[in-house]
């Protein structure tokens, strides 16, 4: 056992015998894509090598340095980050917000489920392709390990109570699912909707709430 | 006393009798401004007279045909609605959402206290005020007579959790600040932000937690 790992068993001991719960990493989602390897091409050309702008909190996930535009019945939103790599079908992710601004229905999904959801049209320069489907408002969930899970008795899909602490605006969400995957840390994952409801901060954490 | 009083209060008592909690009706503030006498000549004309566009659900309140435009440092946001009758003070009342499109910092404030707040442009057509504060980010309150908060048991100025029923992604609010104030009805008030992220619609509705 490593030292970090010792130092973090006690701490979570101390802080349990306080009463005091564990304070999880929230962060907030911004509007994105993440396109399949076809419709990659389409808008980029075939072979085409993205970019890396950064690397996400949870691993091997990357913000790509090339944006597309979202075309919507309604409206327009530009600069939309590409996140990497490739799925198996492109998905669009946006907030409430976002929805209203295209003139789309805001179908709230988890991250794959794209069954009966929203099209739009997608353009790079003078590339254009069309979804049919694949828009979805995402969501919000809790990534944890085995590990974590265990620690706070909670298991894979079960939906629990959220509370963010250390804003000015405090909130509960409820039927916040949890994902159980060893790859990605601890962390709830909100939309900026959610997000400026909060008004989070960058001091602002969760805690399991019940 | 009104057949419909006595229905109502019958109805409250099944209610309480079952265990059940009063259903408070939620109302989404957009963004909008309310105007200075002084500010509404400069931007309008001296003597200007607005147009009703519609009455609001709180009594003597109402919306105007006419718009303006904000104009911050990073971004403009277009046709913002004016609400009447004209007030003291300048306010504008913004989401989040909206504050990070002008380029603005949010702060989190109740109606009326512009104290340290951040001032903004304000344009019609030709003309264009500037104000040094009055721009807020409006805190998430529940306006209710006497009678309402006697019978919820609540005092003016009182904070309470405030549970959002009916919607897909169901959201507790802390710290909603109580108002009694005989002129306005039972209504929870959110801005944009707070209802996007609950996903409101019009089967939602409000009740005090715990």
């Amino acid at each position: 056992m490593e030292i970090d790992e010792i130092v973090e068993i006690i701490k979570r001991q101390i802080l349990e015998e306080c009463g005091q719960k564990q304070k999880i990493r929230v962060e907030a989602s911004g509007r994105h894509i993440h396109l399949s390897k076809e419709d990659a091409e389409k808008l980029f050309g075939v072979g085409y090598e993205f970019q890396i702008l950064k690397e996400l909190s949870q691993p091997g996930q990357y913000a790509c340095k090339e944006r597309v535009r979202l075309i919507g019945p309604k409206g327009i939103i530009e600069g939309v980050i590409i996140l990497g790599p490739c799925r198996n079908k492109t998905q669009v992710e946006l907030s409430v917000t976002d929805t209203r601004i295209l003139g789309i229905e805001p179908v709230l999904r988890e991250s794959g489920d794209a069954d009966k959801t929203p099209g739009i049209y997608i353009s790079n320069l003078d590339k254009m392709i069309k979804i049919d489907s694949g828009v979805i408002v995402a969501k919000n969930h809790i990534h944890m390990t085995e590990k974590d899970a265990e620690k706070l008795n909670l298991k894979d899909r079960q939906l629990v109570k959220v509370k963010i602490l250390n804003t000015l605006r405090p909130v509960i969400f409820e039927d916040v699912i949890v994902r159980v995957n060893n790859n990605f840390d601890l962390s709830v994952h909100l939309d900026y909707d959610e997000a400026n409801a909060c008004l989070l901060n960058k001091d602002s954490y969760g805690e399991i709430y019940e």
